[in-house]
């Protein structure tokens, strides 16, 4: 048995007792071990903590009846009804990757779900399939867009997952943001400042206080600055918001509930949970996948 | 009569005057116009006599035969057949609006083109159809890659128009770079530096000379340097060659031939023409449109 193989049945086994059915527990502590294997140890085991005390003060159901509210050949909005992402996310994913398989493209919408772990797993899916996958979610208001002082927006990540012949396949996963909160922490417990471009104080003023956030300061999208095209990371994070909360009817914006169960939900909800997007294309609806790859 | 009609009344004498049609005159003289009006000069009226010399070259085809080379119902690879991208892109997107219409959502990948003008005209004609548009394509090589030094992609652009009720539509239109290349030309002509971020120099070296890409340097990818997140830049200008490019059998990274004429093309070519990618998302494909709105 391989170390992780330990680690991801001890992850199966908490999910279990919080009352995961068995297929629930297995996908999502794949997703979590997934995280740690990829060296993206922010967003794996480390938080499996988290999603156990949403659970706790009941922002997260254990045993989801996850549906289709809507849907036409190539599209579907899905209400996760209150599960984890880490499972949501999948299940999801597998539909968009159905009809693509019909359509030749699929893209489904989702609301009513938490966190979902990596972004680039949920797109990898696809990469079995043959197919190209893409994967977006919003989340807690962190980011300020550019001019602004208000948090408006997460750090929205994007994943787009390319299938390749002998290469190893296209796979890009990153927050609309110069770097991940985590990276942030990094600097608080070194007691270390950040560079220029990361971070802004609660006057909108370019810092290098790692604690500003702490302060009414903010993260700055990618590219940081006006100068140096924030703007562009302002409006990518923001279509990821409107892809997966406005067009599936989850939280949007500074409405988004904080991850950390810690940090209590203080704004009236104006739609279901947190919200995803997920995107399948077949390479063969373009052209032979053979000459693609 | 409004002096922009004027103007595009002039633009349409030109493309008439290099063989255009009727309809495909007063497509791309609609285009560049749109783009002085929407205060993108540097994509506007200003590159017209650019896209007379690529004809004078014989690298534009005044009376393409534009076809679908392979579809599904929800995608086409469309051939450009060496025609204007200013009017190859409006006739790729209409297709993926049509697709919308019948199945939810339409995604076009087209070869065989020439540059498309601003990217926003082509994503918002999805406007009108209470459908989210999107538009990509992929340009000659200005941008290297995170610690590389040679010249890679494009400065690959991306729009996304969202419909609106009574609210202005959200339209974004930026490449994935800090700015766009006519900025460093700007500073050029005025003799004046760069800000840190936006180039590197023949080693890879950021530096603040304007001219650095006359000399063997690159612009750097949204983001700048790796500390600031310029690898996600990099990311989403390959993310777009790929849609762009590798699934449509266009020119993708070095080998995208250059716009201005005056540049030769001097690497054998491994596809057709440059490249674009186009999608129609119906917002009643995943909810009714006034809730959305």
């Amino acid at each position: 048995m391989h170390p992780h193989e330990k680690l991801q049945d001890f992850c199966k086994a908490v999910f279990l007792e919080i009352g995961c059915s068995e297929a629930h527990a297995e996908t999502a502590a794949d997703v979590l071990v997934t995280a740690d294997l990829r060296g993206i140890d922010s967003h794996g085991v480390a938080r499996l903590s988290g999603y156990v005390r949403l659970w706790e003060i009941e922002r997260i159901n254990a045993t989801p009846n996850i549906t289709i509210a809507h849907e036409t050949p190539s599209t579907a909005m899905v209400d996760g009804d209150k599960g984890l992402g880490l499972v949501v996310a999948p299940h999801a994913m597998r539909i968009a990757i159905e009809k693509a398989e019909n359509v030749g493209t699929g893209w489904v919408a989702v609301k009513n779900s938490n966190h979902y772990g990596i972004a680039g797993y949920h797109a990898m899916l696809a990469l079995e399939h043959d197919m190209i996958g893409l994967s977006m979610t919003n989340a807690s208001p962190q980011v300020a867009p550019t001019f602004s002082i208000e948090r408006l927006l997460g750090t929205n990540p994007i994943a787009v997952a390319v299938p390749a012949a002998s290469e190893l396949p296209f796979v890009a996963d990153f927050a609309t943001t110069p770097v991940a909160y985590g990276k942030i922490e990094n600097q608080q417990r070194k007691k270390e400042p950040v560079p220029i471009g990361w971070v802004q104080d609660a006057t909108g003023n370019p810092t290098t206080d790692a604690f500003v956030t702490h302060k009414g300061g903010a993260m700055m999208p990618l590219g940081g600055d006006k100068t140096h095209g924030g703007h562009k990371g302002y409006c990518l994070g923001a279509i990821v918001d409107i892809f997966s909360a406005v067009l599936s009817g989850a939280n949007y914006g500074p409405w988004v509930p904080p991850f950390p169960a810690y940090l209590e939900v203080t704004e009236n909800p104006v739609g279901d949970g947190i919200g995803h997007f997920f995107g399948a294309m077949r390479i063969d609806a373009f052209r032979p996948a053979d000459q693609f790859k």
